[in-house]
Formats: structure tokens, C-alpha cells, sequence
């Protein structure tokens, strides 16, 4: 089978990954859902045929939407990761000291999809006794809880379908009020290439709502532009400003392997690339 | 007219721009050129159905080829350019003190093409009273001339075509002898992320050869995998050793807008990605 999946991602921009087989293929009651193998990139998550984590290389996207905010609290007990279904962001979370990590995932299908076809994604994280998996709408759950959280992790969908709530104003301000005095927000933000839309709207937003808001980046072979984007909402530490021993010491337990403590100023640079 | 040019570059993994309109097109002794407008990268060289550089984002692979060695060598005066017919990188040279630059191009349509359709490449670098044009083949330049020069950048296509011989041993070898004692050579040597063999080929060549060798990055939109590798040889100066004050004081007078004094330093540290 010669099948390609494409990604229109730019004005007139396309990124193209080979198919060779099809694991599994399905609709849930949010989205499209695919489970594909690539010869470059091994098994892929398709949602709404975009890829959304490969085999390969989803350990950088993971790393870096947990950890630098993970590090940059001084002592991060409570952790709520909204979408993530695929358990990827969960297995790094859980590679710090955390008491508690509530996952809130609105499509019960991907967590099973993911649980069954990718393991060596999120590896055992949804058994792990300070795991909460919550089937439910992200947005409703920061808006009830009365729970509080010291880092909330965004790591959502593009913006279409379901994820496209998670990209509101609105959503952040109840994340927000749900986030201790010293609590920050990470959201994935966008291709920092073909989405500088996006992201420079997630930075206006989190600007308007937390004393520090900021962009950093990874490289991520697999998605489009390659170089992506997150963006860091704090209502009192600075991730910029952290002190290398302070990463180091932090590092020392957590087992990483693109997040390394030189890599953290790094990502805090961002290159000035075409509109820069 | 809706086209794409595509380019297959990893295993099962392209990229595709779109194509507005072609602007030329011809087969020249050496390879098959176009000059093509794309909706995000504006004006693009094709060389053999390659995008070798475009409008938008020319200005970080020729910056990064050129200042990072022409900052690390105390004082560059003769420089060599081999490849490069689009004027990109002449372009750069030119904006250091330097007194000399010959530049080899093996296809002179290359040069001609560039000159007539994309001026806001080669700018007047071609007019600079310091700068010698010869079309001839670099590879026997190099074997044949008793010239000595300070730093040489090898502006290659991909390991096709004409470009086959410049990612050889006995080429850089050939470099190595015309270069001064203290002199450097820089190579562009593929993507990142797709060539990774290519990188460590260009890098082992160099090593064998050159008590100093080491590969740097730049992100550039328009190439496949966006992160693009540089090589470069050194017979005395290590540019990863460069005091920023140097940097710095180089480049008052030189205009950059993507090598910018800080990212000296980040472009030698390379992102920890998929073969580690």
C-alpha cells in the first residue's frame, strides 16, 4: 500500500508522511480517529487526519510541554493535563515528585485507542496510583472544580473540532482561577512557522491574564514547520530566569532525553525566522 | 494553476509548495532550472525539481553560511566561495572588510538566471569591484589554483547532479590546501533531520582532514525538515570558542537579521532529536 497522509498546514505549504498500514480506524463521537504506520516515523495518532504524536519522536513534544514549567515551579504537587488522551504528557508529569495528576480527556476513545495501540507512548502512566482519569469536557471541568492546581498542561488538538474551545480566552482565565498563587499554565501553541497566528494569539491572551507570559519551542520532526510552539502563562515564576543549578538539580531524578538542562535556555530563544 | 513542487526527502516523508507560476524554465548543460513564485516563500530557485533558496527566507541559509566563520576567523581578507551562483552568499561575504572573493560556479544559466529574476538575492554583489566571477568546476579550481585563502564556503546543491563531487574527502582535502594556516571551511551538509547521513559524512570528511570539525544549525522554513545542517572545518580557530564580546564587535557593522549575536552560541548546540 503506497498511502500518504497530508498536512496543508501554510498558504500553499504541505507536509506528507507515508502510510504503510492502517491499525485501526474509527469515528468517535468527537473526531476521526486512526492509529497508522509510518516507515519514518513508526506507529502515529491521527486525529481528524492530522498527526498528532508518532512512536518516534513524541518523547520531544512530551518533554517539553511538562517539563519546563514542571522544573520552573519550585515545588509542583498538583498537576491537571487537559486533553492528552494519548497518556504521553501524563508518563513525563509523572517522572516528578507530584502528589496528583488529574487528567481531563474529552474522548474516551483516544485514551482506549491509545492505551491498546501505543504503549510505548504513555507506557503504564494511567495506572499509576496518583492518576485521575476524568472522561470530560476540559473547559466544563475548569470552570466547576473548586479543586486547585499548581501547573495545568493545554495539550489539545489543533484548533478545529474539539480542541477549538481550548484556544479561548475564556478557557484560560478559568484556567486561571483554578491555579495556586504561584501556578502556571503551558499551552501548545502552534506550528511557530505556519501558525504564528495562533500562537501570537495565545500569547495576547495569556498576557492579558497572568503577570508572565511567554513563548518557547522544540524541534519536532514529525510536525509541520518542525520548529513548534508553547506558550507559558505564570502568575510568579519565570522560567526564563532560572538558575542552571535549579534545572540541574531537578533533573537529576527525571529521566529525559531532548529536555536536557541546556536545551532550557535554548527553548526560551526563539529564532528569528521569517516574520521575526 | 494549482501545482506543487513536492520533494521526497525522508523515508515516506515529503514536502510540498505550491507553485503560482513559473516564471522560467530551462535545461542548462548541468541541470534543469526554474525560477517559480510561491504564495508563502515568494521567488524560488529549482535546480533539478529542488528548492534550493526563495525570497523569503534566503537571508538565514546564506547569513549561516557565511558570517559564522567570517566572525570566528580573526581577520578573513580572500574568501572563496564555491557554488552559490545565486549571489546569496557573495551577498553576505561582501558585508565584512574583506578584500577578495572568487566565486566558482560550475553552471553559468545559474548566474544568470539569479542576476535577471532574483535581484533581491544577489542584491550588487555581482557589481563589487572586490568579487571574481569564473564558471568553471569548483573541484578542479580548488586541484588546480596556487591562490591561498582564509575561509572557503562550499554552497552546494543536494549529493546530485553537479553537486555529487563537493561532499567528497578529496575535495575538502583539495580545500584544506588552499586554505591558509589558520583558515576555515564551511559546507552546507543537508538536512538535520533527513540527511542525517549526510551530516555525519560531511562531518567525518572534515575531521579526517581538519584538527577542528563540527556541525551547526539554522532554521530555515523552506527545507525539508526545516532544521538545516552546516559543517565546518578549521585549521586553528573553534567558533564554538568565540568570546561574545567578538561576536559582538564584529558584526556593528555587518547587517544580520537572523545571525544575531546571540544565536552564535545557540547554533552550535545541537537539538538532542530523533537518532539522538
Amino acid at each position: 500500500m503506497t498511502q500518504w497522509i497530508s498536512d496543508v498546514v501554510g498558504p500553499g505549504y504541505a507536509q506528507s508522511i507515508q502510510v504503510e498500514s492502517i491499525l485501526y480506524e474509527g469515528r468517535s463521537a468527537f473526531q476521526h480517529i486512526q492509529v497508522a504506520i509510518s516507515p519514518m516515523f513508526g506507529r502515529m495518532l491521527i486525529l481528524d487526519h492530522a498527526v498528532q504524536t508518532t512512536e518516534v519522536d513524541e518523547f520531544i513534544y512530551h518533554e517539553m510541554l511538562a517539563h519546563p514549567a514542571l522544573v520552573s515551579h519550585p515545588h509542583p504537587r498538583r498537576v491537571l493535563v487537559i486533553g492528552g488522551g494519548d497518556g504521553g504528557t501524563l508518563e513525563e508529569v509523572l517522572k516528578h515528585a507530584v502528589e496528583h495528576v488529574t487528567l481531563v480527556e474529552i474522548d474516551r476513545d483516544v485514551v482506549e485507542v491509545s492505551r491498546a495501540l501505543l504503549p510505548s507512548i504513555c507506557g503504564r502512566a494511567f495506572d499509576d496510583g496518583r492518576v485521575r482519569l476524568l472522561i470530560d469536557d476540559g473547559i466544563a471541568f475548569v470552570r466547576r472544580t473548586h479543586e486547585k492546581f499548581d501547573v495545568i498542561l493545554v495539550d489539545s488538538t489543533d484548533p478545529k473540532g474539539p480542541g477549538v474551545a481550548l484556544f479561548s480566552e475564556a478557557f484560560y482565565a478559568a484556567c486561571g482561577r483554578v491555579l495556586t498563587d504561584e501556578g502556571m499554565v503551558v499551552a501548545q501553541s502552534g506550528s511557530y512557522i505556519f501558525q504564528r497566528g495562533l500562537t501570537k494569539l495565545v500569547r495576547e491572551h495569556l498576557r492579558s491574564l497572568f503577570p508572565l507570559a511567554m513563548t518557547y519551542w522544540a524541534a519536532i520532526p514529525a510536525y509541520p514547520g518542525v520548529l513548534w510552539s508553547f506558550t507559558c502563562g505564570s502568575k510568579r515564576h519565570d522560567p526564563r530566569a532560572l538558575p542552571p543549578e535549579q534545572i540541574a538539580g531537578r533533573l537529576k531524578s527525571v529521566s529525559t532525553r531532548y529536555y536536557q538542562p541546556h536545551m532550557h535556555p535554548m527553548a526560551f530563544t526563539l529564532p528569528p525566522l521569517i516574520d521575526g
